[in-house]
């Protein structure tokens, strides 16, 4: 589907938008297109935008110390990323963000999205029901990764995203699990 | 400070309604008294409100199928607590909220927030940005816990909560940081 009738499909779930008001509200976002490994936040740089994707997978991830790499999130088409924490809070990106794959994106600016949930009511509406997606998601996989059944989180992660199993290299999911590729490679052969 | 102007107070931080709007507004919340040990969401029931924390202290836990105990959340005054996955996706609940000590809170219910954020676009920003600062605690605790540095989170959880250190049994801080008190108490030796 095409970006724009993608994004205002998207939004048309949440919230009530005039066409010319989604004229524009388009018009604040701007489309880049990213080749498979290429990286568009850094751990440390400045964060203006946060991005919504139309085609391929993105990850969010950090390294510990101990140069290991968790995934915090993968980003599929109509999921919105971001290190969030940077975005609000104009620090540095504490997280990672690169492409798992060839990807489209939607890029809108922090300045944008605050001007144009001021300009419309329906538009803070949207912002307010989507981040709460987020909580509700990011509450749902701190509660997952403390239960610490490894078995559950790999049958709740191929629930949330079916398409996972064929489009990413499993070392990434076993960095999304937070376990290692032999531990993963048994709930494969059990699956 | 009494109630009201405390979640006027807080309210105001971010965004801008009239003393007669908050009156209104203000209507809809129904202020609730609970003694040390009383719950106040049990797993498995039906979730119809959220609370704002007035006074006292409030855990967010879960049970898992080791009867091992994990903290999500302490709600401390000005904090809002619930279990939003519940609340939201009208499910039952599957964490319990109960309280560490004495507490006063104001409970709002999903249909009046929902009427709220339709009447005034101010209390839809409100929301927002409400919902804004619990998913980014909620990825940042996420962060904290996948790093699995315990000195770290330890370090964390008392800048978050100054006051914890005297107001909450250790049992419950280990329960938070996901650790036993065993190690608790090695860190707290060096703090």
């Amino acid at each position: 589907m095409e970006a724009k009738l993608l994004l205002q499909d998207h939004i048309a779930k949440t919230a009530s938008i005039t066409d010319e008001q989604f004229d524009y509200v388009y018009s604040h976002f701007k489309p880049l297109f990213f080749k498979k490994g290429q990286t568009i936040i850094i751990s440390g740089d400045k964060v203006d935008c946060e991005y919504f994707v139309v085609s391929g997978c993105l990850k969010a991830f950090f390294i510990n110390d101990e140069i290991k790499m968790y995934i915090l999130q993968f980003a599929m088409p109509t999921w919105w990323t971001s290190d969030y924490s940077a975005l609000y809070n104009q620090t540095k990106a504490t997280i990672n963000i690169d492409c798992i794959t060839d990807a489209e994106v939607l890029c809108l600016s922090n300045d944008d999205r605050e001007k144009l949930c001021k300009e419309f009511h329906q538009v803070e509406h949207f912002f307010r029901w989507r981040t709460n997606k987020g909580y509700i998601a990011s509450q749902k996989r701190l509660l997952s990764f403390m239960n610490n059944n490894v078995k559950i989180r790999y049958e709740e992660l191929l629930a949330l995203y079916p398409q996972l199993y064929n489009l990413v290299p499993k070392h990434l999911i076993a960095a999304y699990l937070g376990v290692s590729r032999e531990t993963l490679s048994r709930l494969y052969a059990s699956h």
